[in-house]
């Protein structure tokens, strides 16, 4: 998995280093195209000339001395028509990994760049469970003429792979691996493996089945090489082990590599029969990218957003939110018109209104942010559920307290009026008994009703500590100040 | 790596399943002891009870069935008191393991109820990087007796690991590895492994060195069994491979790692001396620290919580961000007060501002997260930084076009003020350019000062936006509304 000069160098460095002499060769071909054409030689003709292939010579040979994944750095960080530019120069034999390596939006602009023939013969070099990652980028005809080039047995673990959801362990399972069965010695199996030569990347057991393909045991390379070849794999053989369901959650997945540490597991179907194993760099790999999803969304983004992408493109991915977040500011903010009079009697309330509104919501997404993580983690149960509620009001109350008394000084040390201050630290006490109770129960329930807790939140629950918290303060003010 | 019942069952559901019946345990414990405290018996013998001692022995006989993790697991999900019952009973030979296991907060909790001896005992049996990462919670004297119990070497070794940086490669690393010499045959190989017996966890490579202990290769277990036994470690071993220097950055090393699909990877010092490795489990768990890390930031924590600890407790771990974002929303709003004149003679400002306030923090939290991202990926640099910029601003202007006319014309349907709605229009447009020109100047000012451009971003800018758009809107008002 590594390759001749990622070798004996430190990786990061090397690869920002490679970026920038690529970025340095395009810019002087760039230059070097433009001086010509000021000489008014034709585009068509340019690209023949002994400069533009030298460059495109130059560059080249940086890039196939790259692995697939540091050439997918390189494109994701080059703007869109350099990065053209460098993607038509790459080996064609890489295509296929590259494509997998990218963001899902840069992704998308070099498909649109390749013609079906182009497409068809990057992915069919790629492994069934790979095809599958690649699916919903891929034009309907290459999809079609891939699913006809593929043999039976391949088709038909494609066409089960893209039957289950996305969030399910099938859609990480991959099906290089390597069975054995446990009538046989130690030795046979050293022999068996060394005439079958390479095993497939990241193979750190080999699954042990019968007959009928049901899922025995697993024997663990390590254990292969510290016992006796004599031995019979059956007595070596790993029969207690983690093994996962085509229909499992990914989450679950990852929640057991994590706990067990583990480097790759079978999946079996509900008849235990061997179908596939889930490795640990698929785990990786959807942990960073749930991550990922989670704090764009947090962020009003619909997705990764290439940073070369145009403005049009970009709108379009950050509009859902803002609408939403338009939507629900209008609608608490409402709440303030209807106390328009108090506001013209007593002005001072407009520039206080705010910072009551705003501490419900820091305080209310701090509760909400662990009733999120403690839902994620499985912590939370009918068991103490009461405890966690009972905690987080009784920290409301004494945030209302300390909180509300130094807002209520600071608005009276402002105004010198006490009855403001009091009406301050009131509203400020009740806006933040309004917020626990909305930061758990905004999660709890989007959690009973099946919906992701994480997604939305946040939203919801500012809307209605602003709305909240508003109408607290200035109804409060209408009630005692006159 | 699992364990005889982990095993045969669904790690999720089985782990639901065991934590539902401990604490069914627990409960029926304390109801009893209810009834018999009522009869009068003394605390002192009702714990000598059978039926007390038939209870322990069936949650005792719970726990020794199940793997470490498993048993950190059931501890952070029970309320402190029954978390620290259960404690008592766990295998003392397992406590080392469960207390890395368990989060800090919930550790601290555990650590507080053992005396010396009892943790002395349990980190006693971890391996030194273990150790190095418990150092931090345990007691000076503690440490320092475990310091005294270690050889040399490993007194050496630990002491160098906790020099480094906690964000290091050398903060990663463990020792347990198997080193061999270039010049034998891999049937040499084979037979020094069988004759060492059981390898390290998660050996998935034996490191070559010379007889300086400096790096020349790896031999993966997958070429090892699948090449001649006649062959010599030279033929077979890889000399390019990717390595990272003690003091590289851990991130960077995570990068490489899903970069590389790597399960393992040498650390060596700058004399190329082997000193350690890291294994794909470590970088798990450093991933999802670091993702935790920066969301809890995000949602104003300090740090993870227990979600069981006290009242005062949790209170202080949320302090820190509710004062800085208090401080930041009482300057922002003090805007306000400068235009009262203006709110008392159109009191619809006041319903209004905070939808302009918004608009604008949400837009910029678009940007700056993006932008925070694509500095993480290292994607950022001086040729693509401009185009970002202009990307960005173009953004900004479409949106204050569309989104400005939007709330232009609900301002004017609501008050049938054509000037209001031109007033709010302009001011939507001027903030979100405000917003777009911080969402890109924090991060990348935060990081070229060497800070984490992820942590406090958002607060800053959310005054900023919020001070911008009050000041914006009622300026433009006070200039053209009379």
């Amino acid at each position: 998995m590594t390759q001749a000069d990622s070798a004996t160098t430190h990786p990061e460095e090397y690869l920002r280093q490679h970026l920038q002499e690529i970025v340095e060769l395009l810019h002087k071909q760039k230059l070097e195209e433009a001086i010509l054409q000021q000489q008014k030689m034709p585009r068509h003709e340019l690209v023949e000339t002994l400069l533009h292939k030298q460059h495109q010579a130059a560059i080249k040979q940086k890039l196939d001395k790259l692995h697939s994944a540091d050439i997918a750095y390189i494109l994701e960080a080059l703007p869109v028509e350099e990065r053209l530019a460098v993607w038509n120069l790459v080996q064609s034999d890489l295509d296929g990994q590259i494509l997998l390596d990218v963001s899902d939006a840069v992704r998308e602009t070099l498909i649109s760049d390749m013609d079906p023939e182009e497409l068809l013969s990057a992915t069919e070099q790629l492994d069934t469970d790979e095809i599958a990652d690649l699916a919903p980028d891929l034009p309907e005809e290459v999809m079609q003429e891939l699913l006809e080039s593929l043999n039976d047995q391949s088709r038909r673990r494609l066409e089960s792979v893209l039957a289950y959801e996305e969030d399910s362990v099938a859609a990480l399972m991959d099906f290089s691996m390597v069975t054995i069965r446990e009538d046989v010695t130690l030795g046979v199996v050293l022999r068996y493996l060394r005439r079958r030569g390479e095993l497939p990347e990241h193979t750190d057991k080999l699954f042990v089945v019968d007959e009928n393909d049901v899922l025995k045991g697993v024997l663990s390379l390590r254990r292969l090489v510290t016992h006796n070849p004599d031995k019979l794999v059956a007595e070596v053989m790993a029969r207690d082990l983690v093994y996962f369901h085509l229909d499992d959650y990914a989450e679950d997945a990852a929640r057991a590599f994590e706990r067990y540490d583990l480097l790759s597991a079978p999946v079996v179907d509900h008849g235990h029969k061997l179908q596939g194993r889930v490795r640990v760099d698929a785990i990786v790999d959807f942990i960073r990218r749930k991550s990922d999803q989670q704090r764009l969304a947090e962020a009003g983004l619909l997705e990764e957003e290439d940073i070369f992408s145009g403005v049009w493109k970009s709108a379009k991915n950050r509009w859902f939110w803002l609408a939403i977040n338009l939507v629900t500011a209008f609608a608490s903010t409402r709440v303030i018109g209807v106390f328009e009079d108090t506001i013209v009697k007593i002005v001072a309330l407009a520039s206080l209104m705010p910072i009551v509104a705003g501490i419900g919501g820091n305080t209310g997404n701090q509760t909400s942010m662990l009733i999120v993580r403690s839902l994620a983690l499985g912590l939370i149960n009918s068991g103490n559920i009461k405890r966690l509620i009972i905690k987080e009001l009784g920290i409301a109350v004494l945030n209302g307290l300390v909180w509300g008394s130094v807002l209520g000084l600071l608005a009276y040390g402002l105004y010198r009026n006490v009855d403001l201050g009091l009406v301050m630290a009131g509203a400020t006490l009740l806006n933040l008994l309004v917020a626990a109770i909305m930061g758990l129960a905004i999660p709890l329930a989007r959690d009973r009703l099946g919906l992701d807790p994480a997604v939305g939140t946040s939203v919801l629950l500012t809307a209605m500590t602003d709305g909240m918290g508003f109408f607290i303060f200035l109804g409060l003010a209408t009630l005692f100040l006159y």
